[in-house]
This record gives C-alpha cells, sequence and structure tokens, in this order.
C-alpha cells in the first residue's frame, strides 16, 4: 500500500436511495467533496423524473446544496451513468438492487445491513480492518463490487476496542447503548414515544452489536472471513437525542494492563487514514477526555466533523477488568461519512475504476 | 410480626427540608394520607416562620395541599412538636440535624444518605429486608431511632433482584442506568446540559449502587449488618427524562434457571407489605411485561402509583446469565414514597409511638 | 332545564376509532364512568374481530382496563348494538360513519371535525352555549343525533372568552398557540421534527380557531346558528410538549374595564356543569393564576383531571386591550373529556334515549 | 462612508465575561477572525490569575480553541491591556465596569443591556441603524467609547421590520415569542422547568421588546435619539429549544402593501455591512422561505453561520395587515456574534483606534 494519494479529476459518484435521511447525508457530506463529484441522485420510481430539491423532505440543518439540488431524480431500477454507488438504501430493498448494480459492474459502497455477512463483501472501517479489502478479489459480480460499513452503534464501539485488542488483547465486551433518534430514520421513532422516555429496545440493533464486532475485529484468510474469538453482550436502549450514539462498555482483556496503558493506546491510535491523509478521515481517531462527565452527545458528536470517536470515564469494573464510555457521531462515522472514508480508502488504493 | 393494623388515629408527623423537590414529593404523598397527620414542615432558617404556601417554590403538577400549605414553617434547627419526622434533608446537613432530633427522642425516616451504613441503622425496603428493623433495638439514640431508604438507583434494582436471589441465588449484577433528571433535585441539572444530551456521569452514585445492595440483600446478625456476598458493577448515566430511572440488568445466579422460572418468581413475588395491606404498599410490586420494547419510563413509571417496579426484555446473556431491564419511579419510590412505606411498616410494628 | 340528574342504571356506550390515540383516551376516561358503560370498541375492518387488548397499541400511561380491553372490536361499518356512540375517527373518514350511524338512529358525540359547521349540528361546550342543543330538534337524521365539540385549540380560548364576552363583550380576539404534540395524533410528529424545535403551522388548525369561536359564542335563533361578530386572527405553532396547548392571547372588549374585573369575572365563572355537578366538569371551569410565570403545561394541564381551564398574564396590551395567557388540556378538555362531557349533558337533560 | 476595508494587522481585543456562555460564544467566533486577535480574556475575580481552560466550563459543541485556552485570566476589575473590549458581563455589574474601562480610554462593545438606552450611546445593528454610530463624537467618556447591541429577541424581529418600514411604513407590531433556553445563559433554565414545558414569561423580556425596536428604527438628529413613533405589544415565552428565537408577529403598515411586495423588500434588503463585505456580515441578510412549515430553529437558525435571519409564512392577519414567523439565532445574530458585527462596522469606519 502506497503513500498519499489524489485523483487528477474528480470521480464522478451516485447515491442510491437519496432521498431518504441517510441519503441526505450523503448528499450533504459529498457536496465539495474534494474527490468525488456527485453526478446521480436516484431513489424510488414515486420520486424519479423530479428535481432533487422537489422530491426530497430536506430535514438537514445545513441548506440543501444548490447544485446537488438541481440534479434530476433517477429510478433506481434503471441503468445509471456513474460506476461507483454509494448506498443509502432501506435493507428491504437493498439486497436486490445493490446485486443488480453489481453485477453490472457497478462499485457499491453501501451503509445496508443486507451484505454485511456475504463471505466475500467487507464489513469496513478503514482504522480498523482496511486489510479486509483483499477480499475484493474473491468478489463474483461480474466486474462490480460491493464493500459495506457496519451498524452505526458497531463503529463507535469497534474503533474504540481495537486499540486495545492491538495493545492488550480482548476477551469480552458488555456494552449498554444510549442510542440517537435519528438512528431510525425519518419519519422513524413518533415524538409521543421520544420525549420524556427511553425506549428500551431496538429491532434487530442488538444481534448486529454482538455479531458485527467479530467480522470486522478478525481476519480474512485469503478465502474467507475469520471471526475473532470474541464474548459480546449488547442491550440497546433509544434515548431522546438527536444525534451521538453513546455507550456504557465493559471489556475483559487477554493480559494485565493498567489504566494508563488504556488511555495512551487509544490516544496514539493512528491507521491508514491518517497515514494517508484521506480527506475525511480525523486527525485523531480517538479522543479520551479525562473529565469525569464527558463525553456528552451534544458536545462532542461534531468533533473532527463528526468523525472522530469520543472516549471518557476510564474505570476498573468489578465484573469485567475496566469500564468506559463511548461516543460517535451515529449518521457521520456512523452512517454516510464511514461509507465515504471506505471510498476515499478504495480510491487511495486504486479501487474504484 | 403480627397481622393487619390500622391506627386509632392519624399519627402526627413532620417533614424536615419540606420546601425542596423531596420534600414538596413528601408533602404530595402524605396529603390525606390515611395514617399519617402532616402536622410540622420545617425547612432553613431563611423560610421559617412564613406559611408554607410562601416559603415554597412548589414544582409538582398535582396543587399544593390546601391545609399544608397554610401550616407555617419550623426552622429545622429548633424543637419540633411531633415524634415522627421524615427527612428530605440534603447530604449536607442531614447528619448533624437527624442525629441532633434522634437524640432529643424523635424517630427519623430519612431519604438522606448520611446514615445508610451507620452499623446500627437500618437501610430498609420493606419488600426487601424488613427483619432488619430489629437493629433498631440496638441503636443508642437515647430514645430515638433512625431509619433509611436506599438511594433512588438502588430501590428499583435491588426489588428485582429480591425474588432472583431468594430463588436462585445471585453471584453478579452488572448494571447500566438511564437516570431521570428530577434524581439531581431542583433546579438539578441545567437545561443546556439535559437537552439533546446524556451526561454519563452522576457523582457519588456509582458507588452507592455498588454498595447498597449488598447490605439490603445481607442479614442482621443481631449485633450487625452482613453484607451479602455480590459483585456488583453500575455505570451512571443522566437521561432527559423528568422521572423514572431505567436500568440494564445482567446478573449471574448461583443456579441455573428457566426464563419462565425467572419470571414466575417476579410475578408471584409478595412480600410483608402486601400481606399486610400497608396503604402504600403497590399490590404486586413487580410487574413483569413480555412486550419487547416496555417498560418505558412515561408509560410504566405511576405504575401501582409509583410504587411498583417495572421489568421487560429478561434474555440471555453472552457474559452473566441473564439480562433483563428494570423501572422504578426514582422520587416516589426511590425516594419519598419508600420513606413513608418504610413508616407504615414500622407503625404496623407498633414502632412509632 | 332541571337539576341535577343520575340515571337509573348506566347508559351503554360503543367508541368508533377506539384504536387510535383519541379512541384510547375515550377508553381511559369512560372506564369506571359512574353514568357510561363502554360496552362496545369499533374500529376499522383491520382490527375487527381481535380482542382490544390485542388490537391496540396502547400508549396511555395510566394501564388498558382490564374490562375494555378484554371486548372484541367490532368493524365501525357494521351494524353496533349500543344507541349512544363516542366518535374518535379521522376526518377522513368521519363524514360518512357518523352520518351512516346517525341515519340508523344512533347519538353521536363525535370529537371529528367535519360536522361542526353542519347548520343543524350544535358545536358544544357545556360551559358556553348548552342551549345549542335546542338545535338537535331540527336535526334529521331520521331519529338519530350528531353533536360535535370543537377542535382541541379552540376549546380552551372560548372558556377563557366566555366571561369576559358576558361581562364586557368582546370585539376582537389574537391568539399565537404553542401546542402539544399529542394534538397530532400517533405517531403524528415525528421526534427528529419535534426535538429542540418548533413547528410554526398546523395544517389546517388556523382556519380552525378563527371559525370555531364564532359559531360557539353565537346563537341558536330556532333555525340556523349565527356567529357571533368577533374579529379573530390566529397563528399556530407545535412545541416540543407532551400534552396541553398554551396560548398568548389579546383581546378588545366591548366596553372598558380593569384587570380586577377580568379576574373576577373568570373566577367566579359557573356554568350549567358546575350547578348541575355533572361528573366530568370541573369544579371551577378557570382557574387565574397571580404568578407572573404560570399557567404552565406541566404543572397545570391535569388540573381538575384535565377539564379545568388556566389562565395567567393578564396585563394591559398596546395594540388591543388586554392580553393574557391560556392553557388547556388537548386531549382531555380539547377532545375526548370534552366529548364526554357534552354526552353528560344531554344524559341530564334527558337526551341520550 | 468608504468601501471595502481590511486592516492592516489584526486588532487586538479582550473579552469582559469571558468565562459565561455570552463569554464563550465571543471567543467561539473571534478564534480566527480575520481583524481582531483576541489577546486578553476577564473574568471575575475568582477565575482570575488560571488559565482560561482551568477556569471555563465549556458547554460550546465546537472544540475550546487550543491558543486562547492558553491565555491568563485577567481580573475584569484591574487594568487591561488592549483597548477594545467585547462585553459579556452580566446586567448586575456591567454598568460600573464598562463605564470604568470607557473612561480609561476603552472602547466597549457590550452585549449587555446597561446601556441600550444611555442617550449618547448607539443601540446598534449595522444593518438597520449604522448612522447612529455617529452619536460616538457626543460621548463624553474620556476618550473611550461603548457601543451596544439589542436584546437577543429584538434582534431578529428589527431585522424583519427594517425593509418593511423602509418600503411601506410601519405602525403597528404584535409579536409573540417562542425564545430558545440558552438565552437564559448557563445554568439558566432548570430541565425539570424546561422539559415537556412553556414558560410563558422572561423577566423584563417583554419591556425591551417593546421598547429598543423605536431606538433601533429611530434615529439620531445629531444631538438625541428621537424614537420610531411605533406601537409594539410583545409577549415571550421560553420553549425547549436550544437555540433559536422563533417569534409570531402581526404588523400594521403605513400604506397599503401586495404580499409579493413584502416577499421582494425582505428578498433584496442589502445593507453597509453587505456592502462592505464585512467578514460577519451574512451575504443576504434575511431569507424568506415559501415552505408553509418554515422556518424552524433546528433547520435554519445557523443559516451563514447563525448571522442571517429567518422569515416564513407571510399572510394576512384578521386584525392588523399582515402575519409572519421571524427566526433568530439568539446567542450569534442576537448577542456574540451581532457585537462583533458592529465591532467590524466600526473598524471599517476607523473608529477602533
Amino acid at each position: 500500500m502506497q503513500a498519499k494519494f489524489r485523483p487528477k479529476e474528480k470521480i464522478p459518484v451516485g447515491i442510491l436511495g437519496a432521498t431518504g435521511s441517510v441519503g441526505q447525508k450523503f448528499v450533504q457530506l459529498l457536496s465539495n467533496h474534494p474527490w468525488f463529484q456527485v453526478e446521480v441522485v436516484a431513489a424510488s420510481r414515486r420520486s424519479a423524473g423530479r428535481r432533487y430539491r422537489d422530491a426530497v423532505n430536506w430535514i438537514q440543518s445545513d441548506p440543501l446544496p444548490e447544485a446537488i439540488g438541481n440534479l434530476p431524480v433517477h429510478d433506481s431500477e434503471s441503468d445509471l451513468p456513474v460506476k461507483v454507488l454509494f448506498s443509502a438504501l432501506d435493507a428491504g430493498v437493498a439486497e436486490t438492487v445493490e446485486q443488480h448494480f453489481a453485477r453490472k459492474g457497478h462499485i457499491i459502497i453501501s451503509n445496508a445491513r443486507n451484505h454485511r455477512f456475504h463471505p466475500q463483501v467487507p464489513l469496513l472501517i478503514p482504522e480498523v480492518n482496511p486489510e479486509h479489502l483483499k477480499a475484493l478479489e474473491s468478489q463474483a459480480f461480474n466486474g462490480g463490487k460491493i464493500v459495506t460499513n457496519p451498524n452505526c452503534s458497531t463503529t463507535g464501539l469497534v474503533m474504540a476496542l481495537k486499540p486495545l485488542m492491538d495493545a492488550f488483547g480482548l476477551e469480552k465486551v458488555h456494552v449498554v447503548t444510549m442510542q440517537a433518534l435519528s438512528g431510525a430514520g425519518y419519519p422513524g421513532v413518533s415524538s409521543l414515544d421520544a420525549l420524556d422516555n427511553v425506549i428500551p429496545y431496538i429491532a434487530g440493533e442488538e444481534e448486529k452489536m454482538e455479531r458485527e464486532p467479530k467480522k470486522l475485529l478478525g481476519r480474512w484468510d485469503g478465502q474467507s472471513f475469520r471471526e475473532a474469538p470474541l464474548v459480546i453482550s449488547a442491550s440497546c436502549n433509544r434515548v431522546p437525542v438527536l444525534e451521538g450514539h453513546l455507550e456504557s462498555v465493559s471489556v475483559k482483556l487477554a493480559e494485565k494492563a493498567r489504566p494508563k496503558a488504556l488511555i495512551e493506546a487509544w490516544r496514539t491510535f493512528k491507521a491508514l487514514p491518517q497515514q494517508w491523509n484521506l480527506p475525511s478521515a480525523p486527525k485523531q481517531p480517538i479522543h479520551y477526555f479525562p473529565q469525569d462527565h464527558w463525553p456528552q452527545p451534544r458536545l462532542h458528536r461534531n468533533l473532527e466533523h463528526g468523525m472522530a470517536v469520543s472516549v471518557g470515564r476510564l474505570r476498573p469494573c468489578a465484573i469485567l477488568d475496566f469500564k468506559f464510555t463511548v461516543l460517535s457521531h451515529n449518521t457521520i462515522r456512523g452512517a454516510a461519512g464511514g461509507a465515504i472514508l471506505n471510498a476515499e480508502l478504495m480510491a487511495a488504493r486504486g479501487e474504484l475504476y
């Protein structure tokens, strides 16, 4: 793998499911991107043919980018004139549509859950398992490729675990999440369920959190993915927060370690995206805060444009070894931003052509 | 211990710290109480001499009870003309003031934390450890007595643990809380810290949750309290909910058990307050909900007038044996209501004279 | 009109649209009603045939009443075996279904907007215009009758205006609302639109508020309703509050008046429901608070079981004469509770047979 | 007044009251400012001597700027080594401290309310009344000067009124506000008062809103300020929103106008800050949205870095002529950002030396 990269000209890209809430986040983050140029927005047949600004119910606090607002909306089931497609599709249709485009030779950078456990599809966090991209060579999509990023609640957790695993080994992880409302999409959770309330359940979420880290922290052996031998217990709760998943984590390490060493591992953690200086990469992937009452969603979710993970409150756990608090931005690092960083890594490796 | 009881005439009681948020809850819950008559409200010197309605910044959603509103506010440091005193004092003054009144022969039913680990003071939940009241005989307060109730986040947890401990034995407890804002008192948490946010820290709370259950689930051996040999790990978070602490709990039992048996243990759990039909006792102390997304603070905190504990989501834990969700009302069952039930138990045992 | 009344036996009633959020409020408020017995719950064909407890997604904080939970759900389009029907139907179907049942001889007590301006249908608030019930004699529904209650934001406003109109005459009303989320039904407003936000628009609401008070404060001349000659300007906003509509009101009176006289008019206001002591009638329909920062939704919406209206902050208006703040519970007084009080008034007048 | 300006080197500035919530906003907005360099942060004696990062309880979601974090905190009552001082002082001390520094020759750009109605002190919004700066020549502070910006709820209103006044004349303004919690400072409003609630009162706010627009829209006659002959009625409410004041406004114009003309007046409005291209000036001071349900605090408060004002929902008012909704960012445009724009205007006019 070589050093810093800059494409000679911007790579044209498209967005599948562009009108939904994750699709809007792709539009927002890809507007003015130094490497990528959004040339195609696609959505369901109902929206097709209208201009994006008229088809979308824009709910982001940044204004709708002028140029993308003027694009015509393509039908997600028709042919699309760009090779690289970001997928913000609902799980209900993602499997069929993504495979369809992959078979037509497109490169799909997907945020959907459907192909995360496909035996040749990388489940990718560039700071964690960039070497999993080698699995792409085994993909048999007729020239196309599919790469996925993990569930929003998995991403922050695994980024915080990675330096610990590298330094001390990791055996058990107990995590309780307090997840933001935006994770449920739009309209998602009713305000009558959200205000002055916590919902102690998110369908399918605990299963994802107990499974995805094992693939992410595992390895590609040249033919298949080998899961890391972790024991994970996850409990997922929805809290009245707009953005930013907070997680109370307990871990059992393979080796004894002192708190200072864990903090050091987090603070010094750098990986390929930082070395290659990828455009969306946070300078420091993990920020450890010594303050008792930090990190907090409202204060720290936007750190490094929402791409950094915040950690705090490291202390002994009476049952496992240590406990701490993790925060990451669920719709940026945990969704659209994570997918874009995946694409940047692939571009830098020459895999988007 | 004998059967049902009704005092011949109402027992006159007082409230220390009556103008604060817990004090207001005492006022609300003791108004129209069938056994107790609030005759004295006491507060700091600043409020003394005014009528209660003028001294208090009433923030409850039930109107201020007419009769109590008209009472004059006594100075918490002067003599008080009733024997039984509920203490809603701040920890900063509770130790001195409660001991002062106990030494003058008063019976103090305290919600403050200061005497919870005094070697002769019961830390009491009537459904859990009524036999700890025997420790009162050892108290040397010159005729007075002090009884305490646990921290708001401890109460719900220990009530949910008690039937499991009785049926299967209990070895380890891992708990992550999502606690309501009212637990911090008034004005307590700033709205700028609360809205769209979670604060992953509550000063002193984790220590209380890791220690109090051991005394509550332990025993009085005639001379001292023996702690239950539990391992407890607690992580405490403040969420934007007005009332009702929700807790994600994992437990390791001493014996193997099937989920059905745990649910049965919760559903059939009855204790002295139910047998004696104490006025504030919930008919069913623990409600188990089979719905995936229950219990929820807004829906279930007021169950049985806020005195019942709700449990749901029982499922296997990959690290310990089982995990589940517990909810209880922090300012009723976890504070004023819990203290009043303590007083009712004492009254029924003839200990308030 | 005669004095106090009590039916010899409970009047059997049904609820149309019983599974929706307003329908649930009817279930909650009619459970244990001293005069009415819910014997029929009806909903769309999709729910019909199931037991109510299985068909409903119960979102009230009081538990689902046992007996009503066991009732089978009827199809809203089939025949129903009780004469009196409360209608919580959506406006999309209410017109057809209510007329259908009225023509079959049923008495419809409707919360839907569809018949509010039907030339023979009373738009009724028992404290405001009970004499409008005389219009029922003109109704030509083949023996059946329809009575409606106003929009949730209208009710509180008109109750606060009525004593002023009686005492001083009323010429102009300027009102800006801050309305609760529950007014939009369930799931209603997305949590992503509600948290940390205000939506300055509620479809159709301003039109209702500018029109309904004129009918309510007008008169029935024996043949048709004559609107009161008021000028009303309304601006409606949705705020992140669960229950309770707050309104900033300015008024121009026909006669000069001193602030004391307005307060006196509100405080002494009593009407037929109070004189007849109807079961759901608030003892004091309007509570005026002298405190600068009252009324507040969370503190005062439940006053008198949610049936009283709170008023505060009376002061001069530089443009009209006076301004003040009004609060009322939108799903109790402004919807189900208002309709039930309508039915109680009709029962007491002998019109439910 | 001449054209575009750029200082040869950055102007050193200080911040009085730098640790409070408005002070923090000054720090945030002045960090990396192209014209100003924060060299001094001052606060109460209690904080003096510590580094800013240690003295401040930083509650902004942007990280504390490194360089300013390292500055030592000066005592607000000692001598300060920069001429230009931004004042974020509490009203309780602002009068004395600001006059003290003005008399020592400092230029005070104040956000405090104390000198807003001083007969020689401009109450300034650069887009509205830049000519009021001429009053500075009359100030007799021994070489120093004081300039103030209006209350946070006044600023958005007056910016929306200014183009209407210029085009059609303005006679009456009726405004009801829904104001953000941040307007009350930190800790400010208790979360127990804020969640699921509206507080219909903000001390002193209605008086400010009824008076300040008259000075802002009035004129400096060479010797004194002449108020505009407006009639204003304001009602102020606090809603559970973090940032962004929303206002329901009704106006009576001097001349008849068609809605299109009002929208045109807003959309084409440009003033000195735009012509001179001041660094903090929004390109378009007023954004009019045709969408029924816009503007909304969460979507539009950050428009043009929080310096633009959003307007929407123009429609006829049955009592005055028109009504519409105004939104502006209360701690940026309505406080620190507004003060900074004032300083930029003064710098461009050569008045900061």
